[in-house]
């Protein structure tokens, strides 16, 4: 045997202080991972751990897909994302194999546009910087792995979960009910579904188009609050202590871009009232509230899901700002194009993915008590 | 070959209709396993993955555990957690072997208690319905398993990520900023540390007294908000798109018993102000404002990390309640016995705890970059 | 902010470039972790993912620790350790919670016995040398964590599994085929459970008897080849490419101490015979032979497992050797005390618990078929 | 609320009882997870957590898989693999991102062959009968998952891995040392990538030739005997406990379709050998043998990684042979086409693979004792 050779362990040490990556991987036992720069060839997942059996095309993905694309209104980026989903393995004969799902969007549109301008600049609330800090080498365009076109592998991945869980009665609905400062007085879940706001309250739909022709002439942009009620659900999803259902709810949740709260349940008035007045207290029929939020001790009691969270307004907006490039100058930076007034907006189908992504695992988790919990609550049917 | 036995597979499918539960760890590099029961015979856990040659003794844990234990003052419940913890493995001559590290605390206070009145009645608010539910088996004392109990060992745990991160200049500091309806006017983090309400706004104590005076004579309860800031913090922890740092740290909030929700940075007046005003501008000394709470695209950027969450109100609570039994039947229940005005404010060692915990792992997780990281954001020092 | 403080990054380089191990746990969704060194307090573990309503006693346990534990004849060590078991958590009146279950076994017999000649040398053939070199810190008391000491809570954990497997009508069985030169004829799986060499040939057991007593003289030792069987395991465990159930039993008994070799199925005569010879034929009663060992394509067939596996000589043996000490200096080196001439003997119980463990974790994996297995292999039954 | 529905919970119950597969990713730290049926459109995986500012070129995988490829030569199958690699994500300008790599490999030649007669035969040795047993229902075309087809993909990824260890000096080597009964005399590297048999010994290379004459004439298959080397491998690689290295090479080499047999340093006489015999003295140069084949305590020492392991004659024979059909009725099945007369010629850059990434892997979880690992190993340089 030869000695270690100090030598070569210097190329090693070289290697050894440059960091990686390893967070995109969603899920234990419907594990989802996926790939992809903005402006790359291509943006991808593979979906391990589907039941077989399922009825699957790729018209159902795609149906989720077309709510997320942009450019579909004159509120949202009118940046056009051709996101023609296709499926590449464990489909067959309309149904899945059990083996591992492959979806593919291919980036048709990779004009060699002219990056000079933020090459080299970090935009400020943009992740240029802790990218750059991070790995060192970073894919500028449209920002790379950290552009929200990230998202519409969650939404494709999210599909197959909505299928699954839709065939099992569950059903998840997602809403906008703030943005910017006009809140909606009532949640309408149905309204949430026909406005190109996603808004839970069509009465505000005027001074919704009036603030966002306002926002667009001036280049700016809000945040919004929007939310995320889940239906029929069954009891019993959800582990103790580290996995709760609503501790990996809100990582769900706030790992989607630009998410910067999340609660469950009635947070609202939570400490102006007492103990007494906020538990759910139980009769035959079931829960005679649900501050709770449909979870308790992280596991579902089978009462309504509800969860909310709130989105910080669109970086990329046109005014002017002060930062420094990769060289530690400082400079001024402009981000050109037609940009989304609210993100928040596009959110909605990508909540609701992240929500039947979660519920889809921790069903499998789950899943041998099912033959059996209705015998499991006792309450009345 | 014999073929397979009809009748062993009914065997088989009753099994297979139970579930199971895996959600007792945590990290993924850093790894926290906990197990115990309230009224078991011990709490305890193992980390694996420690560095070795860190210096390491149960009075560094122990100190931490202190912090949190009950019974302290006249505003926390009188029960005596005698929470002796032990070393048992792991440590060798007084530094840690990059073995498993396993902690234990046995409960010495076992008295054979009269638990009949809840051995079959589902406290409201609390998960004796949903572990019924999903177990079909569970241990009705104290709470077994879904007792704030079970929190001492993720306290116990963070001391040891604790002593790595101060090792390496991070400090983690938590506080209680409301109290039901009382509210600090600023926040100062020392007062935090020397009042019983772990408050930080000193000139609100006068009124803590008298309303906790109230909620005791009343035998109701309160919710409250707290916060954990991160002082110098190394740019380029967390991971891009699922593990972004945010998102495992409201994971980890959201984990501990009665937490509702989660914010990272500036959500006060997120949906008042536009983008153009939010958006944190950067210069050669770093940045002008910390709105995103020191965290980019999910990966930190070096500036104060700071998140709040609120905890609901104690669940037990002395005034009787309408609720059923595991019979089905509508039954009252009264939960008797001193319990904590607010659990919240003894949940600032354990929120610091978990913080401290998703830290550790994402800094081994991004450990690499650590001896070059002084060059990747070209501030001026 | 403050920027980045280079002084203190000195500090996180020198911890970082210190490894970390994170080794310790086994399974996915039957996940067993252990922890302690052989001279420590204790060795324990956690097992996470338990199914519920499992009746379970330490003497369950008991039972297989004492099925390898030394010093029971005189052809294995007479180290006295004693063994006993204690269940710390996850049982509740006889039966399993679904919550972690502990086990912890303290060493008793901490003697302050003189290891001053063993502190600072690598013992040939030992983890001594890895062990120093990888994490720079070691307790050198018995080999520390590398000591096969450390198989016992792999036995305590595979009594659960074994439990639970028993139940479902699995059977795992053990033996010794070959001890050195000594083969036996034919293999008595009965005949392995009555005699002290755990030997599948009681017409050897005379010339075993010369053997030994010639190794204990000489203060030498041997190697040995090993089996495992599993009657009645269900068709349809183990998934396909890289957990096929015969990856992860090869894992998992290489991963036991001296394990040299791992094979599956018909292995002796396979490079003898040529593909129409080897492949298992199917009938309506079942396959017609059985070269595959009970597994095709990574899943389980509904025949007999069969793996066998090669231990090498115990390490610990009388006779001087050559070696270095940590200053890198010549010495020579003597292991005292009395050893096992053959640990292949003592390690039946292991294998057999690590099967199980394998079989257990991949039957939870694959829970959700059992109720309709039988439809779906066609043989006659 | 409502209280759950009992109707719905039949659905569920329906679902519950089919299985899930979760198998296809390979690692912890540098995972690898494949995708891809034989006849699907097309086979890919996702990289993640490779290091960044790796320089990478589909060439550099390209040359891998032509390693690999069949209809190379006349020894192999005629079927033409058309295996054009793509990076779709993870490198930019030549370098890793540290995000996400993809890869894919489009099936070009998806004719409409005729499966009738495979379609609903279980074909003996082959998988088709525990996946429709596992899944209920499969993807007969060409053996769908199960195919060795898959392995392009651990050769692809492999390669990554192969670049980054080889920058470290790190080189792994693989061999075929016996074909059937024809063994290698003696074992030189540099002739196994020469002949198209990768066999290790040239003098045997016409014995090989008309062997393999005979065998296509016969349309019959034997087994072959191959082996790994891996030289400069750093000291400390491996995890104590479950993830020696052993371990998880013993896993990922048993992983390969088709073997059946892993074994780790010196196995051949291991039986026939006294401990005082096998044990490896240490001197200050360094090793005196390496019966270990580089391996103490699960962690590298150092010295020469050696292993070898076994394959099974090729399963796709000409001869008909007995066997059930999805109806449970006895039919035979004769496989047409062209096959490999041995598997295992080809396996010599899949195992090459697989030692790569379980390098790779371990690497990563070990990397930050690089820098100082000189000193860890008191040798003489």
């Amino acid at each position: 045997m030869k000695a270690y050779q100090p030598l070569d362990r210097l190329y090693v040490a070289f290697w050894s202080i440059i960091p990686r990556m390893s967070g995109n991987t969603f899920g234990k036992l419907f594990r989802v991972t996926t790939f992809g720069e903005s402006h790359g060839k291509a943006l991808g997942c593979i979906i391990d751990g589907c039941p077989p059996q399922l009825e699957l095309s790729s018209e159902d993905i795609q149906l989720e897909l077309n709510r997320r694309k942009p450019g579909q209104s004159d509120v949202t980026t009118q940046r056009k994302e051709d996101d023609d989903v296709e499926i590449l393995s464990g489909v067959f004969e309309g149904k899945t194999l059990g083996t591992p799902i492959s979806l593919i969007i291919y980036n048709k549109d990779q004009k060699s546009k002219d990056y000079s301008n933020i090459k080299d600049v970090f935009r400020p609330n943009h992740a240029d910087i802790t990218y750059q800090a991070k790995y060192g080498h970073r894919d500028y365009r449209g920002g790379g792995r950290s552009s929200a076109r990230e998202t519409a592998m969650r939404v494709a991945a999210g599909a197959i979960a909505k299928k699954y869980l839709n065939a099992n009665g569950i059903k998840t609905e997602g809403y906008v009910c703030q943005i910017g400062t006009i809140q909606a007085n009532s949640l309408n879940l149905e309204n949430a579904k026909t406005n190109k706001y996603f808004f839970a309250d069509e009465s505000k739909l005027k001074d919704l188009d009036s603030m966002f022709a306002d926002l667009i002439k001036e280049g700016n942009s809000v945040g919004a609050k929007l939310g995320v009620r889940v239906t029929n659900c069954p009891v019993g999803l959800g582990e103790p202590v580290f996995d709760k259902l609503d501790a990996d709810l809100a990582k769900a949740i706030m790992s989607i871009n630009a998410v910067k709260s999340v609660t469950i349940g009635n947070v609202d008035n939570i400490l102006d009232l007492k103990g007494s007045e906020l538990r759910d207290e139980i009769t035959q029929e079931g829960f005679k509230s649900n501050n709770a939020g449909g979870i308790l001790g992280g596991i579902t009691n089978g009462d309504l899901i509800e969860l909310e969270f709130i989105i910080k307004p669109t970086s990329s907006i046109k005014s002017k700002a002060q930062t420094i490039n990769v060289a530690g100058e400082e400079v001024d930076v402009e981000v050109t194009g037609r940009h989304d007034p609210c993100v928040g907006i596009r959110a909605v189908p990508i909540a609701e993915a992240m929500v039947n992504l979660v519920l889809m695992d921790h069903f499998l988790r789950n899943q041998a008590q099912c033959g059996t919990i209705d015998q499991l609550v006792p309450f009345k049917k």
